[in-house]
Parts: structure tokens; sequence; C-alpha cells
């Protein structure tokens, strides 16, 4: 249930309403546009409470949420979120590219691939210091010292930093040295995680799930809005479905239909969404033209030797043709990388 | 398995050997190149009579094809099928939007959007004369009388014509009126249809069934091929996923796929991809960026009188606005429209 | 909608009544049961003529069908259908197994495995001489010689039949061979067919398709239905998921949903719905034991000479000791087989 | 990598053995049958130091293992796994029943239930006190309270308890009370939850998640394998496909193909499975029927006041019938209730 308040609410009077909605067992969030102020009452079945607040003289209407997302929904903020990461805004006209490879390995190799994509023109490095893996025996990640070799490349290059927190304790570390926390595919749904970068003020990148509907997808980014942290990009990077003949089916409906349902950023990974790097260009192309607001893109100067997802990488020299391409798309659908 | 030929074989030892590929009970397919022909020997287990063809003067090489799909496969034709359609090129530089009404209704409303979808740069008219539906008790087509109606608007427009046969009598009628012969979704698998459009002469349109894998899909178009009738258009128009926020899932991945699997040209359905109106404009764009050779778009003057599927039509002047953005988008990855 | 008549309408009632539906433009299906008399008014919006049914004497009251599938429906029939083939009940209390090769080969093979499933105790012997094959190149079936060779094998064994008809034309032929004609599952929505079905008099086992759901498989036995053949076997057979440690996922849920939704017998193909000879016999006890009212298995004395579906087929010995299993499963649900 | 000794190894040739493993950087997992010991060299490319162990002299053969999880691989294990819980035995003739309500949440209505379920036959009690919840503003679970209630019921009624651990901080209060560790779907490769539990001594009851694969499900059992757990009850709960009539569908395929792919115990959770009251019996028994070692079964005094998954709970008498009718079925497969 939202509040829309009538104009000229003083502060003691938002105070006063914020203390109303506490005591009856809920928790306020004040959201001030240009032109109105409007409160949410957030928690289970606060409908019920509608009668306490329709008396109220600062209230000018009421709007029960129908949807089970409420913070993420379009009904709650109509304009597009836009979420600044250290001057890059994601969201807004521009199309952000983040690029990297899948893990990182070496600090050397890391840095000559930063500075690769940098020229080329991505604006976020991507590289994952903390690897989930199906198998127990595979390449687990770097940890902390993967994170300090991300660290060097931001220095070095100015670009700054999205990368994976597994874990609650994860997150401590790796809000330390990234500017973007990723939450993973597999942990989509797990809510302490989400919870947990909620508490977070740095703006985190969600993956869909692999069988997670846009519904449910909504369903977790609220999870992490409602412990107040508002700075959410969404990201699709393929669903599971019968078909075999790419590692997963990239879901570019999702994208007008995420924009129809939510104010929130969303960008596209088609290096994990095909799993094959004959098929990275095509769809990033798709993806702009579709509506997305960025892109993630594995890249790796020697994807023959990377401890995972080599198979999808592309090699510096692809990447950059690709970025020219892109800028042309980009430019037909009225927008810019 | 696939020989071929040396240079200057002449029409006699072409017609030798045809003999010869026929009395071992195969088909002999005879493909001329600019620089070399091809000879397909066609039929199970053709590979167990490589010995007879060895030992032949006028053969250069054999190369078994690995793949189930042989006609079909890139590695017997590696330049890209152009199909003509009444001097419109399907699968060269030029994308080519079929659109029209879901179902044929009325011959003035059809004219009237035939009319309009040629304006907006439309080069032919799709409509359903014969439409499968789910429900017995569903509208099921005009039949013949619908096909009369494509017709007038072909003769008046001057655009040409795709409908759907869904029976093997059914073909023989369709290709009397209809320049394309529409293959839908549920029949992909319809075996004897397929052979009976195999032996037309006219181009088929095969739409992808919704849980078709896209070797099952080139295999379908083999079974079209194998009768002789090798201009085929592919179809992509959306797989059953998990996913119900849109109708189907369109499969965008599938394009590169099928480019690099196969030499047939493919268009994109997001009317029926999506099955929603809002969301038609941008996977049409994305359908483009992807690398689809043309689209199939449904227009309805009147959406909320259509008997079928008017939430996904799209008015004409929204059509039309659409035409506009997309060439935007063709222009940016090398194509026109 | 239909039409609860009041006891003691008499045939010229009945008749007039249904002149009255025809001259509306709708089909009358009369359902005469123990108790009383139901008049289907079948067609499209049918609803909207209720109230010239209101006023008549003989209506007691009427019901609107609300699903889409009206004679399937439960709503409609409350009692399970049990089809009668020369005896065989199918639907009642007795599981009923029917049983045999893929594909039908040779004579005395046919013959030697008819004879020892019988031995085992299945009354039906299954084989196809037509096969829908997803390429050109395999073996298509032998067509009436096979259709002979099941007459034959019937004529020394007594066992009844069932095979599939891919095509109109092949309706007529299976007909006059088989005691049932089977629907493959690539047909499950070819709708010319499913009507072509409909006008026989002999019953009709209806495969579900790979991605078909619940709701559209009792459309299609509609599409029969409509047409007067209201003997109709359902059959899963697996649906295409994911998961691809099994060639299709059965779907076992699907038969207590069938049997809430609709009155129609429904039986289990394990060996098509998991693709592996050993996952045969675990899941078709579990069919037995979710309330499946038969199963469809292949047996094959040579499996690895099968032209088609050898993996999956099982040995003779293995099918006697399968059904001496399945008895105690049967005994343990209160069915017999 | 495994190692079999010879005969009469010596715990001293062992240990030396045990050491020569470490030193290389691979953990020693040793295997103890009544006829040899199995040593298993566990972590990535093991097999690279194959040479080091084919001249030792205790080493019998070498056995490469194919399969990306080992320890949990029948390759490794040909026993089926037995697991004990208070002397409950799962894996073996006897199928185990764990029923209760979906969440803790009332004390004495809990103890009802417990009450009830065991009278009926059920041997472990279950129930949800932290619980994971789509959307922030459900239910979340009683937390520790709720555990308290579990230890409670246990007291009075002798039953064992399983219960959901969602984080690494949840395990040990979960170990404290609950005799089972459940890891639900949503965290199937929450990798290091599984490592957590991993640790543990306490037996796990792994959840298959909605889109993991068979062999997916099995890396995630051998993640908890690789710290020292070898007591995992492996749990088919519904998988997520296109068929919307159920919540899931419930892949009884998996019970087969697990038993041959595994040495360990799995078991059904229809309730989740098919999230309809109705249809929770007859897939019970089909789960029994194909092979499951045990039972989850949601059970509710008062359905419709639970505070999740009401719908899907089964009375308490109609549990009670259901546990006569298994034992029938049980009996029939050649196990007991």
């Amino acid at each position: 249930m939202f509040l829309t308040l009538k104009k000229g609410a003083t502060k003691s009077q938002l105070e006063h309403l914020r203390k109303k909605i506490n005591g009856l067992g809920f928790r306020a969030h004040i959201s001030k546009g240009a032109k109105k102020i409007v409160v949410g009452v957030i928690g289970e079945n606060a409908i019920l409470v509608r009668d306490t607040f329709e008396s109220m003289e600062i209230v000018d209407f009421i709007t029960p949420i129908s949807k089970p997302y409420k913070l993420a929904s379009r009904e709650f903020k109509k304009e597009d979120t836009i979420i600044n990461v250290n001057g890059i805004k994601i969201g807004g006209k521009q199309i952000v590219v983040m690029a990297g490879p899948c893990s990182v390995e070496k600090k050397d190799l890391l840095i000559k691939i930063a500075r690769e994509i940098k020229k080329a023109g991505a604006r976020i490095l991507r590289g994952g210091a903390f690897k989930p893996r199906t198998s127990p025996y595979s390449f687990q990640g770097l940890g902390e010292k993967g994170l300090k070799y991300l660290a060097a490349a931001k220095k070095i290059t100015g670009l700054s930093i999205v990368t994976e927190a597994m874990t609650i304790e994860q997150v401590k570390i790796v809000e330390k040295y990234s500017d973007i926390i990723q939450i993973g595919a597999r942990n989509v749904q797990n809510f302490d995680l989400l919870k947990a970068v909620g508490k977070s003020r740095k703006p985190v990148l969600l993956k869909r799930g692999i069988a997670t509907t846009v519904k449910e997808f909504l369903m977790s980014a609220e999870y992490i809005m409602s412990q107040g942290n508002c700075n959410i990009i969404l990201c699709e990077r393929g669903i599971r479905t019968f078909e075999q003949s790419t590692r997963f089916t990239l879901d570019l409906n999702a994208v007008p239909v995420i924009k129809r349902l939510s104010h929130l950023p969303i960008i596209i990974d088609p290096s994990h969404g095909t799993g094959v790097r004959d098929y990275v260009a095509p769809l990033s192309k798709a993806a702009i033209a579709v509506g997305a607001d960025g892109l993630m893109i594995e890249v790796h100067s020697k994807p023959e030797e990377a401890l995972s997802d080599g198979p999808q990488s592309l090699l510096p020299k692809d990447f950059f043709s690709l970025m020219e391409e892109l800028k042309k798309v980009a430019y037909a659908v009225g927008r810019e990388i």
C-alpha cells in the first residue's frame, strides 16, 4: 500500500507518519519525487490497516499495490531508475558495457585485459574472485587475492569493478574492493544473502536464475529493496529450456516485460546466455535493439588457457570490433555507448 | 554422402551417374554451383555404397555428411540460399517483412490492411484461410473463400501472399492462390505434409514447433528438400518454456545457430513469439539485429474484433512507425528493408 | 452448454429438441445415462442461445460448461468411460497391457513376439506399420504389408491390435486391420487427422505431444469427440523438459490431473517416456500405482536388430517377469491385470 | 581416482598412503568395505598423479572415475548407502515416511500433528522453522522458537526431526535440535552452505532444485561428501516444466536414474511436487512403486489456517488412510513401511 501525500507536507508530519506506520508493525519507505511524496507501507497485509491512513490529513490518496513486488514495481515508481556508479549512469540513455574474464587468474593478464576492454569502450571490469562451480573439484577462484588484482586493475585503468559475492561473509569484503556487488544466478533465491546486500550501500547486479520467472526475479529484487538498497541492476543471462544447441536460451522477451513491470535497469549477459563465442556478437546487438540498458561480456586474451568458461570468451580484438558495431545499433535505437 | 565432380563433367556423364545412383536405390540431388557440380546421394546408409563411386572417373572427391540433415546443411552448401518470390529476394541483403491479420475475415478489411502494410513497406501479405485452433469450437477459418480474398488483395496491391496449408489436400489449393506455402508450428513433424510440399514448386515457410530442437527443425526442412523442393524459409516463432509472462519464449539464439548449421534463410515471428502487442516492436528490432532475414508480423485495423490473436496484432499506424525504426536497425547491421 | 432433461422425455420430444439445436446452427450430442438424459449443445458460443431452451418443457436444468473441452470433461460425464475392444475393457478395474515391437519388421519375428507377450498376459499387440521418423532417411515402416503381418499375428494369437495412422488416407486402411487407431504424439494437434478419426467407429489411442499441456491434450480429444467418436484412450508418453538423462520426462502427475478433469481412460508408455530399457520396469509399476488404466510397452526379441527404438525395448523374458511384478502392484491398489 | 588396496594392508601402510596423498595436494577418502579397502584421491585432476600410486606395493589396481561426482557414484561404491537416524534406517528395505506441517506455527498444534502422524506410522517429523519464501513480505518462520517446538514434539512422541537450514549460521543451531539437516531446493547450488553441512556429522536431506539436472544434483551431493559427510538423503520434489496444471512436474524417472548412478538413498516429496492435496496420495504410491526409499509429506490439522502451503497439506485422517494403502504398495514391491 502506498500513501501519496498532499503538497506541503512538513517534515514533522512526515516523521509522525513514519512513527505511526512503525507502530502498526510495518516499515515506512519514503520516496520524494520532484512533485510529490509517496510513502510505502511495507509488510504483509498492510492493506488491512488502510482505514488508519484514510482519515489522516496529509494523505491525499491511497494506492493498494496489486503486485507481490512493491518497491520494484512501476506502479510504485513511474520513472526509470538510473544508477550512478562513479559517474557512470546505468539505466539512462547510455548503454553500459561490462567486460572482462570469467574468473580472475593472473594479475598481469587481468590488467592487460582491463586495458584492452577500456580502449574498446567498456566502462566496468568484470571478473570472478569467488567462483560458484558445479563441481567441488573445479577451480573455485582466488578469493581476496583476486579482489586485490581487480583493485589494482581499477587503479591503473580507472574502470569500475563488478564482482560476485556468494555468501554473507563475502559481502563485506567484496564491498570493500568492488563498485557493484554481483549476486549470481544460483543465489537468486538465497534470501539471506539478498537481505545482506540489501543492507549494503553499494549497487547490486542481480542475475536471474536459470528457472526463475520474471515475477520471482522481481520478488528477489524486492528482497534487496525491502532492506533499503534500491540500486539494483537486473541481469538476464539465459534460462534453461529443452534446447541443447546453446548452453541456455537467452530470454530477450524478458527485457520489454521487465521494462513494463519495473523501473529497474536491466542488462544482458550473452556470454553465459549462449555459451558459445560465435553467438555473443549477434546476441549483443539484439540485446541493445530490444532495449537493454547494458551488456556483460566475457573477454579473455587467452581463452584456451582460461580456468573457466574459455569457450564463450571473446578475444580482445573481437570485442573491439563488436563495440564498433554496437555503437551503430545503439544509435539506431536512440541510445549511445 | 556427396560427390564433388571434376571440372568438365559432361551432360551424359552426369546422366549416367544419376542412373547409377538410382539403380542402387538412392536419389540423386544435383547442385550446380558457379565453380563445381556437387551430387548428393540421398537415402539411408548411402555411405555403404561409397566404393562404387570412388573409382568413377568424373568423381573428384567424396564427402560423407555427418549431420542427419544433409541438403539443409552448410557442409553441403556453403553459400546462403536466396529465395526468389516474384522478384523479392529472401535471404540476401534485404530484410523482407511479411504482415497482415492472423486470419482472413472480411474482404474489405483485408484489402484495407493490405494497402496499409504495403504503404509501410511490407512486401508480403500474410493471413490464414485455414486456421489450426486448439479448440474445435473456435473459428476455423474461411477456407477457399479466404484464399480468394487474399488473391483479390494481391491483385489490388501487388503484394505477394503467404498462407498456411494444414493438410495434404489443402496444399493443392493453397498453391493455386499463394506465393509461399506456410507450414505451421503444429505440423512441423507432420511428415507426410512435409513430403507433399516437398513436391510443390512453391517456396515453403516452415515454422518451428514449440518444442522442436534446432536439429529436429532442420530435419523437418530436410524432409521437404529430400523431395526436391529446396526453397525453404525457416521461421522461429517462440518455444514453450516455464516462463508464463509471455505466451512463448522467442528463441533468438536460434538465428546464429541456424546460420552456422544451415544455408537456409530464417525469419522471426515476434507476434506469436511474445503474444503481446507491446512486445512486438522491441523483439522485431532484436530480430533484425541478431541477423534474421525477415519478419512476420500480425497487423489488424480492428484488433479488438479479430476472430483470433487480436491481443498480439499491431495497429497499422503502429506498424508504420515500427517499419521506420526497423530501417534504422537494418542499416546499423549492414542491411536494408 | 448441456441440457439435463426431465424424466420421461419421449423419443419424439428428443427428436424435436435435436432439430431445434441443429436449426440454431449447433450440433446435438445426446447421452443417455441410467437415470437421466443429457443433451450437449455443441458449437461456439452455444451459451448465447440459452434462453431458447430455458423455457422448454422437457428441459430440467441447464449447465454451462466452463471448460473449453466439453464432451471430454467430468462436468459433462461423471462416470469413468470404459472402452470395449473385442471384450477387453479399458478404463475399468482391469489394467490393460499393450505390448510389441516399436515397428513391424519381419512377419515371423512379429508372430513370435506376439505369442510371447500373450503368454505373459498382454491383451493387445502394438507395432508400427507407418512410422513417423525425425529423419527422412530413417526406416519409414512397411506400410500395408506391416498391417497384414499384424492381422496375421492377431489371427494366430487372438490378441487385438493397436497401430498408428499418420494421415487421413491411412485412417481408412488402419481401420481395416486394427482394433484401435493410434494417433502419435507428433500429430496431437493435427486437427484434420483428429477430425478424420472422429468419424471412425474404432477406438482411438491418442498420445500426448511432448509439449502439450493437459488442457490442450483434452482439447485434442474434444476434436475427436466433437465428430461423434467418444471411444478415446489417452496416453501419456513423456514430455520434453531440460533433463537429459532420460529421453523424455514421464509426467505421472498427469494421471490424477486427467482423472479429475476428464472421464476418459489414460494409459502410460514408459518405453518412450524414458527411452532406456532399465527404467521401463520401475516406471511401469509407478504408472499402475498412480492410477493409470493400462500400459504400452515395447518388447522385441532382438532389440539390437530393431530398426527403431531398440535401446528401450524389453526382452520377452524381462517382460514376462515384469508382468508378474505388475500383478502384485495392481492388486495392491485394488485392480488386476 | 580410486585406489583399491591389496588384502592385508596394515594400518601404518594406510597412514603412509594418506600422507602421500595429502603431500600431493589431494584429500584421501578411505572406505573400508567387508572385503576390500578403497581409497579415493580427491581433488582436481587427481588422475595426473596416477603414476605415483601405480608402483606402490599395497595398491592392487587404480580406477579412474569418469564421473565428475566421485564419492557419490556407484563406480566408487557398489552397495546402497543406508543411513541410520536414531535407529531408523533410510535406504534399506524399509520405506521411511517423514511428515508434518510445512512450517512450524503453534506448539500445541505441532504436537497434535506429531502424535497423529506417529500413530499413522511416520517415523520422522518435518516442519520448517526457517522458511525460504519467494516474497519478502510472507511469513518467514519462527526461527529458533520453531526449533524448540520441534524438540518438544520429539520429546513427547519419540519421532526424529528433519528441518531446514538456509544459511551457514543456521546450520549450527539446526544441528542442535534436528536429527537431519534439510537443504532446500533453492539452495541446491549454494555451495558454501553445502560445504558447511559437509562438515557436520548430522545426516543431510538434500532437495533437488527445480531446474537441476540429475548430474548437477549428484555434484551438489559431492560438495557435501567432499567435506567428509557421506550421510546424504537425496529428495526429488518436482522440476519446473511448461505444464501448469500442477505446481511442478514430479520427475519419477529420476529415481531409477539415480539408483543406477549413485549409491545414495532417494526419497520423494509429492506435496511440493504436485502442489495439490488430491494428487499427493496417487503420487506417493507411485513413488514407492518406482523404488524410492521414503516419502516427505505435508500434514496439517487445519490446512486452511496454515501460514504456508495449506492447499497441498493432507488432513491427519487422510494421511492415516494413505499410510494403510502405502503399506500394500510397499509389500507389492518387496519392501515395508
